[in-house]
C-alpha cells in the first residue's frame, strides 16, 4: 500500500464516529412503555436501537432509503470460475437500467431508490493468480467511487454488487482476512458444477500463495484479491459511517468487501448490518466470523443487493411500531404484574 | 364430539380442494427464463409457486391482503399461568380498534387491512384442568365465527390472536396432538418467571390427565384444551382452503390452533404456511413436527398476527420479481453456459 493511500485511510479510520448510545438508550426507554410484553418484538426492537445509534437520532427515520449497486469485471474469469461469460456483467447493468432485474422489482416493492454504478467494465481487474487484481491507483479510484456515491441525508443505505467471477474474489478476500482457503470459502456462485467448484478452490489457493502478505493486511487483501465493485462497497461503507448512515449489506460478496473495516478498527463495521444470510457456501462462515445475526435467511444467492433490500420493510415495520404504538398509559392497558 | 358436528367437519375435510399443480408448474417454467441464476431467489421462488398452487392461478395476485385477529378469554388464567391479568384481552382489543397496537402499525406499513373479532370475552372458557374448555355448542360457534370471517376474494390471509392465558391452551393442544407434556411445550408466554413456568407445566400435565381422550382426537383436543380464538383460527383456516385463499399463520398459538387439520386430512394444512418462528419455547418443536420452514425468524413472541404480517412484503417482493422481471431473451442477457 503506498504511503499516501495508507495515510488517508488511516486518518479516516481514526476518525470513525462512535455510536450514539444516548439515542439507543432513549429508544430502549420508550420500548418498555409500549403496549406489548417487554422484548416481545425481538429483533425489531433491537433494529430500532441500531438505527438510532448510527443515525444519531432518538427517533430514527426511514424516509430516504437508497439501494446502491456497484458492478465490476474480473480477470480471474479466464480461469473458468463462473458458468456465465464476463459480458453478462454489462448486460445485467443494462438490465438494471431498463428495470428488468430482480432488484428493480424489489426496490420498487419496498419503496427504495436504486442507483447502479458500473466501474470500468471494459477494463477487467488483473487475474490475481498472476498479479494483484488492482494497482494502487485503480484500487484508490474504486474506493473513491464508492465513497462519493453515498448521498448525505440518506437514512439507510443498501449495498450490493454485480460482477461475473466476484464470488471467487470474495472467497479469496475472506480467506486472507479470516484464515482457511478454497475449501472453507469457495461456493457455487451463480451455479458452477463440481469441476468448476474444484477450479474455484484451486484458484483461491493459487491466489493466496501468490500474495502471501495479504493474509496480514486487510487493505492489501482488498487490492490484490478483491475487485473494483468490492473496493467501492468498502468505500461506501466507510462514507456511510462518516455521514451517519446505517448500512444493510447484501450477501457473501458485499460482506467480504466491507469486512476489512471490522479488522482495521474496533467496531469499524458496527454500523453495517448483514441483512440476509446467503445460500452461497462461504457466507454463513463469514457471518459467524463477524459475529453478526442477519435479519433474513431466505435461501437467496443472487447479489444485486436483493437480500439487503428485502430487509427494508422489516425495518420500516419496526420503526412504525416504535413511533406509532400507544404506551400502556395512553391505551389504558394494564402492564405486567410486578411478581407472578 | 357430537355426531352432527363431526359429520359437518368430516364432510368439509373430505372435500378439501387439492393444490393446483398445473399453476405451480407454470410458475416454475417462467422462473427459469427470468434474468437470474436458476434458483437464486431461494424461498422467494418457492413462495410464488405456493401462492399459485393455492390461489389456483398461474399468475398469483396480492391485491387484497387481510389480517384477521381473533380474541378470547381463558378460565385457566385462574391457575396463575400469565403475568398479565385477563382483563388485558379486552383492553388490547380496544387498543387494536383505536390503532395503538403493534399490529396496527405493521398492517399499515405493509399495506394490509386489519380486522379484529372478539369472541365472547365476558365468558371465559372453562378451566380445562377441571372440565373441557368449551361445550360442543361453544366450540361449534367459535369455529363458525372463524369460518365466516374469511372474505371470498381475499388473495392472502394472515391469522393471529390475542388472549391472556392462550399459550397454555396452545401448549396443551400441541401436547395432545404431537405427544410430550408440559416440559416439551410450555414457554414463558408474555413473560412468566420460573415459578410461573413451573405452574404452566403442571397445569398442562393436569389438563392432559383430565382429558386423556384428547391425545387421539384432534377435534376433541381443540374443544377440551383450546379456546375460542384458537377454534376460530381453525375455522378460518378451513374456510380459506375452501375459498382458494393461502394463509400465513403467526406464532405458537395460531400454529397450534390450525394443526388439527394436518392430522385430520393428508395435506390438510398445506395451504397454511407458518410465517415466523416464534421465540415462544414450543414453537420450534411445533414447526418441526409440521415439517415447515418459516419465512422469518426474528425472535418475536407477540402474537396479534405480527409475525405473519411481516412476511407480507417478502411475498409481495417475490411476486413482483415473478411478474416484473425480464427474461434472458427480452433483456439480451446471455444465459448460463450448458457445461462448464
Amino acid at each position: 500500500m503506498p504511503t499516501r493511500q495508507a495515510d488517508y485511510l488511516a486518518e479516516l479510520l481514526r476518525q470513525l464516529p462512535p455510536p450514539d448510545e444516548a439515542a439507543a438508550a432513549a429508544v430502549a426507554r420508550r420500548q418498555v412503555r409500549l403496549t406489548k410484553p417487554a422484548g416481545s418484538l425481538g429483533q425489531l426492537e433491537e433494529a430500532v436501537g441500531w438505527l438510532a445509534r448510527w443515525q444519531r437520532r432518538e427517533m430514527p427515520r426511514l424516509d430516504q432509503v437508497d439501494v446502491l449497486i456497484f458492478a465490476g469485471n474480473h480477470g480471474v474469469t479466464a480461469q473458468g470460475v463462473s458458468p456465465f461469460p464476463p459480458e453478462v456483467t454489462a448486460q445485467m447493468v443494462a438490465n438494471f437500467r431498463t428495470g428488468g432485474a430482480a432488484i428493480n422489482q424489489i426496490a420498487r416493492a419496498v419503496g427504495a431508490s436504486l442507483s447502479v454504478v458500473p466501474l470500468a467494465l471494459d477494463q477487467p481487474t488483473a487475474d490475481f493468480t498472476v498479479e494483484p487484481a488492482m494497482t494502487p491507483a485503480e484500487f484508490r479510484a474504486a474506493l473513491a467511487a464508492g465513497f462519493e456515491a453515498v448521498v448525505p441525508g440518506t437514512d439507510l443505505l443498501c449495498l450490493g454488487e454485480m460482477g461475473i467471477g466476484n464470488t471467487t474474489a470474495a472467497a479469496a478476500m475472506a480467506a486472507a482476512l479470516f484464515g482457511g482457503g478454497g475449501e472453507r470459502w469457495a461456493g457455487r456462485g451463480t451455479g458452477v458444477d463440481d469441476a468448476g467448484l474444484a477450479r474455484k478452490r484451486a484458484v483461491i489457493e493459487a491466489a493466496l500463495a501468490r500474495h502471501p502478505a495479504a493474509r496480514g493486511d486487510p487493505l492489501l487483501a482488498a487490492m490484490a484479491l478483491g475487485g473494483r465493485e468490492l473496493a467501492a462497497i468498502l468505500g461506501a461503507t466507510l462514507a456511510a459511517r462518516a455521514l451517519g448512515v446505517p448500512v444493510l449489506l447484501d450477501g457473501f460478496v458485499s460482506t467480504a468487501a466491507a469486512a476489512p473495516l471490522a479488522i482495521l478498527a474496533p467496531g469499524g463495521m458496527d454500523h453495517a448490518r448483514i441483512a440476509h444470510c446467503s445460500a452461497e457456501a462461504g457466507h454463513r462462515a463469514l457471518v459467524s466470523a463477524l459475529r453478526q445475526t442477519p435479519l433474513l435467511d431466505l435461501g437467496m444467492r443472487l447479489g444485486e443487493a436483493s437480500g439487503a433490500a428485502l430487509a427494508i420493510p422489516i425495518l420500516r415495520a419496526a420503526l412504525a411500531c416504535h413511533t406509532g404504538m400507544a404506551t400502556f398509559a395512553e391505551a389504558g392497558v394494564r402492564d405486567k404484574e410486578p411478581t407472578s
